[in-house]
């Protein structure tokens, strides 16, 4: 066995970010009252395929003109969503059982573009006590993609990346910076990733599942 | 003559960042009273030789042993430079001349990990109207080594990145992402670059120099 490290992403991977999107959403419109959700919507789908752009970023640029408010824009979505995520209605329902099997094999880390709220909600969720080390961009600074939060989720863990796996729903800030550190990766299609992803898009990660189901088995035959 | 931009970081290219510098040694003091401004310094100076991380990140993970605390101890930095930066003595003395150089003959853009301070501070400087496009990390939700900021400031500018020359004083956060996009290089040796580099570090930019006053002359030569 050469994994000793599963890496989980945790929007789209252990809780859906659907209140962040609906938070994000509520943000703009307080903004720019004429952007209707129908808009934001579509925006986002095509965001989804892209697998390119920070989506906050483009959702504010795209619906608010002036960019002095994007700050402002930002932190209120983060205020109305650190008040209403995640709901016991975003956790994925394989996650606690899924979280408990690869514990028992491996050593389990998060490594999460996030608030230090994100811990409460996995505790309140009763999994907190499976994840040996957090890595949250809030708290050092950086953020997926950028190798350094990988660099420091290595080096709290005392892992080498051709002994960790990647878990994540996004191809540019999960997947492909996992990869070019050198470790294994799982690309999970849901929350921020496509509904049908292109075939060069399916050639970047090592695996790509729906749900967390298969992830104990195929980290196993990594 | 191919290129039409030259986009500038601020820290380090137009202002030093020591007031940030003694800000965040001040943020991490209040939270660890034990750490001396010795310690720091020599830490602060083998980053610069390294180039490789993130200079808020590491200095606190360093000296301030509980992760919970790195947050507030950055958002401390942050608060206590926005009062105190930038003072007149950290605009470099050639940046005016310079600046009014560039804009006479190409378009001038600003892209930096900071705040929307900034724009003041260069109004203040006297150039403000002289930078036609501003990319400030705060604003965007993205900072700089992602591609992301770098693809949004030319988005803006309706600049291909074979038009442009990046400025900068770090070489992984800078110079290698702009180098990567198809920008051109200049790499400026003070600030959060180190006194000496190596050779390794010397051919990844296009230029390398030690103050602004010869980069109008680089840029019409590239």
């Amino acid at each position: 066995m050469t994994i000793e490290w599963v890496f989980l992403d945790v929007g789209g991977i252990l809780f859906s970010d659907a209140s962040y999107f609906t938070s994000l959403y509520e943000a703009i419109a307080a903004a720019e009252p004429s952007v209707e959700r129908a808009a934001y919507d579509a925006r986002f789908d095509a965001l989804r395929a892209a697998q390119s752009e920070p989506f906050t970023e483009a959702l504010v640029t795209a619906f608010v003109a002036d960019a002095s408010l994007h700050a402002r824009v930002r932190a209120d979505a983060d205020e109305r969503w650190e008040l209403r995520g995640y709901s016991e209605a975003e956790l994925y329902p394989e996650v606690p059982a899924v979280v408990r099997a690869l514990a028992a094999r491996y050593a389990v880390a998060c490594i999460t573009n996030h608030f230090s709220w994100v811990r409460d909600r996995a505790r309140d969720a009763g999994f907190a006590d499976l994840i040996r080390v957090w890595a949250i961009s809030d708290e050092l600074g950086v953020s997926k993609p950028d190798p350094a939060i990988f660099s420091a989720a290595l080096r709290e863990a005392g892992a080498a990346p051709d002994r960790v796996v990647m878990v994540g729903d996004r191809l540019d800030r999960d997947v492909a910076p996992a990869k070019a550190l050198g470790m294994r990766t799982v690309w999970v299609l849901r929350n921020e990733a496509p509904d049908e992803p292109t075939p060069e898009q399916l050639v970047v990660p090592d695996a790509t599942v729906r749900s967390l189901d298969e992830l104990p088995e195929i980290v196993d035959r990594f």
